[in-house]
């Protein structure tokens, strides 16, 4: 066998002990009694440790080294060969004293913060958030001399891989001058329209519930390989063969909901449209959280916020609830669907506003990691940073930087991916109408075939073969930019 | 670290992995899009794989022959030190090539077997039957010689350890000539009586299901760690943290699903009174499937369908379906519970038969471990042993020989558990109820708490601290005998 061939192998057991975990997480938060937890904890971990024996195990590095040497062909071997190393890499840099700190002071600091944000106590999070941080900087710095790129990009690159600053500032510099002006003109147009129309509930769960799984049927979701269900907090997890997303059901809203799911659809089209003779491969994986957060806003904000797909949806909504009136014309619906409006809550936030929260958090948490700024200076720079991108400054931290677990949870170099992901969104989209025209015709008549037809080609297939900008490249004719988005925005708010 | 700290060490994560494998098993049959088979195979066979190297790695064995020179004060230790000899017995007997050659030939063979019941075609499956007995017999000669024991106590031990076949042939002799006579008579007093009355439904499904989980609460099942749902074949899964029971609803009966809710709950309360202390080792797991079975039918047979716990009940389920009428009467539950009825299929037998059905099958899989029989003569010797120990001969081989999974999917020593826990169902609860009054009149209200406190004390609790037999022997005062179980069927069905 060579090596590449034992690499496969290896890496083969190491997906399938991921896909369990990843069925064990989606227990967890949707199917779990509470008193399961300890067991649960025990379980994940054992599983845990055993992966990373996997991956930190000498022979396979000597199997690496070995593979690199020899002359591969085909360029998905080649990409999952570098995928591997990519894997190793993560998994090898550190040791395990600071894995342990970094965990322990995470999951305490979580623990704190959980407590703070409803008393809107920053200062009793503070020391935990600072140690976090502290240990964060060091494994940023470990992982950066290892991959070869500055910390920042090092954390980057455990969520997006290949990302560089340098690109992020220059996509997010762009929107930070584009929006603030696109805004003011957005709501005056919005303001001079009128207030839409807003269905009144309750609005059954069930029936909620029902129309929830019809639309992921006209999406292309497939029963037979996932699952609709309920958690806290609404998800996609999973494997690709039995993709599992989840809502919460409000009676007095229902659209919250279902634009949730169709969100966590788009998120699983593009797991089940990942290339299946390299499954369990690490090249057969989604590229990143870019990509990712891409395909479930191709999917809720560009296509299920907009007129071709509520035209044929608002009548189904209408007769899932025994509605009547005007608030149900798609022309209504379309509109109270693309609201926008200035708020300090990133979570709530609409797409012409969610840059501005991202901008945000990108800048503070690269002078976090840098050190040019310390915790302590936390809340006035995030104060003084809504004010600059968004014009209004949050009463309390509860509001401000309180909000977000991800920080007091470890999670840096995040924030970035959603915010490419909406610019990969509109690229993508304006692509793909563009090259097949019967995409949003189809769309207005319920049926996303067209368009996912071209997606497991153009995107999902691709698996990890190339860096998130060369898949983009190959399939919109650019790297990520703004241009698409921008077009996007002027079209749906300014018209 | 002493050889036996790291023993315990590696003990704990195998036991935390087997853990996640039963998750894992339990969302595939409850859970899981049909779809998803494919990659849930893939995951269980990566654990399996991973839980077979960590039990056959060459350390493991230096550090087992190192702690067995160890003296070791504690009995819990030293047991567990026992129970991780015979768990690297069973893993290391058999070779790869064995294991997997069992593995596909049971899997083929069960595939089969699914195909050749309805037609009632024998001839179609007796080939590859016989190859999962030709690699069956190979495994159990090999056990065998590991473990100094006869190769029918091989398979046994994987089941029930430590069972000898002269223990089981007392016992079940003793039983094979006392129940002949016992049925008919029970058959006579129960013609005498006159047919009891059918409550008639239809049963709503949310009713039963309410029932099911109330009569489970009184029972003594915590929702908080444990589940009831739905699934094909009802069972009890999950860990003992987090148990968790199915159950299959029928509108027209709703007393069948009711009754193996009861069942299952009885295995929930075995799984979730074992020692917290020893939780993930093997010590803390249960002694075997007699002792579990046990628990099972202590539940439901002792005590469900008894009129003790009828007089509780009875009035409860008229209610749960809004009923009316002498069908509702607990004297007449009662004995619709308790119906004796000649017939071929185990699954469906009363307490009263199926020992005969388990005797007929312990007999036959004997001879065919032993060589004294041929796949060939199956049919002819079923149908003889049927007569000789009930009394009737079945018109075709689905009521017949090809009714049960066991052998074709290569469970062979597994029978004779279920009317060993028969048995010590009855010896447990006779001793408890002597040993603590209260626990009969609790139960005519509907309170299990004595009975369990009982449980926990002197079966749950115990975990594999010792044989079955000394267990039984410490709780009951005698080794697992026939002499309970008579007077308890002389009781209920002669009284």
């Amino acid at each position: 066998m060579s090596s590449y061939t034992e690499l496969e192998s290896r890496f083969r057991r190491i997906g399938a002990l991921e896909e369990a975990e990843g069925i064990l997480h989606w227990d967890m938060s949707v199917i779990m009694p509470n008193g399961g937890a300890g067991s649960r904890a025990e379980q994940l971990a054992a599983m845990k440790l055993t992966i990373h024996e996997l991956l930190t195990d000498p022979l396979l590095e000597d199997l690496l080294n070995d593979a690199e040497t020899q002359s591969l062909d085909d360029i998905w071997q080649l990409a999952n060969l570098r995928e591997m190393r990519r894997r190793w890499q993560h998994a090898n840099a550190l040791d395990g004293e600071l894995v342990e700190a970094l965990s322990k002071s995470s999951s305490k600091c979580e623990m704190i913060w959980r407590e703070a944000r409803p008393k809107n106590d920053f200062a009793a999070v503070s020391d935990a958030l600072s140690e976090v941080l502290n240990l964060v900087r060091q494994k940023a710095e470990t992982k950066a001399s290892t991959l070869g790129v500055s910390p920042y990009e090092a954390l980057l690159d455990q969520f997006e891989p290949g990302t560089r600053i340098v690109d992020i500032d220059r996509l997010f510099d762009d929107l930070a001058s584009f929006l603030p002006n696109f805004l003011d003109d957005a709501l005056s147009r919005q303001e001079a329209a009128g207030e839409p129309l807003k269905p009144v509930g309750p609005f059954d769960l069930t029936a909620q519930q029902k129309l929830a799984a019809k639309l992921m049927e006209h999406v292309g979701f497939d029963f037979d390989h996932g699952r609709l269900d309920i958690s806290l907090h609404p998800f996609c997890g999973g494997v690709p063969d039995d993709v599992r997303i989840t809502t919460r059901y409000e009676e007095d809203d229902f659209a919250q909901s279902l634009m949730g799911v169709l969100h966590e659809t788009g998120h699983a089209m593009y797991e089940r449209g990942l290339p299946v003779e390299w499954r369990l491969q690490p090249v057969g994986q989604a590229r990143g959280m870019a990509l990712h957060e891409s395909q479930s806003l191709l999917v809720e904000m560009q296509i299920c916020r907009g007129s071709e797909f509520l035209t044929f949806a608002a009548p189904l909504m209408r007769d899932a609830f025994n509605g009547s009136g005007a608030a149900w014309a798609p022309d209504n619906m379309q509109r109270l669907q693309a609201r926008v409006e200035r708020g300090f809550i990133r979570v709530d936030a609409d797409e012409v506003t969610y840059p501005a929260h991202v901008i945000l958090r990108y800048r503070l948490e690269r002078a976090l990691i840098s050190g040019e700024m310390q915790i302590s200076d936390l809340p006035t720079a995030w104060n003084d940073g809504m004010k600059e991108l968004l014009g209004i400054v949050p009463e309390t931290d509860r509001e401000g930087c309180l909000q977000d677990i991800h920080w007091f949870d470890g999670a840096f170099g995040y924030f970035p991916t959603y915010t490419m992901g909406a610019l990969a969104a509109a690229q993508i989209y304006q692509a793909a109408s563009g090259a097949d025209r019967n995409i949003k015709p189809a769309i207005s008549e319920g049926d996303f075939g067209p368009l996912m037809t071209w997606l497991r080609t153009n995107i999902h297939g691709k698996g990890s073969v190339g860096t998130t900008d060369e898949i983009l490249t190959e399939a919109t004719g650019l790297p990520l930019g703004t241009e698409a988005f921008k077009s996007h925005l002027k079209a749906r708010y300014l018209n």
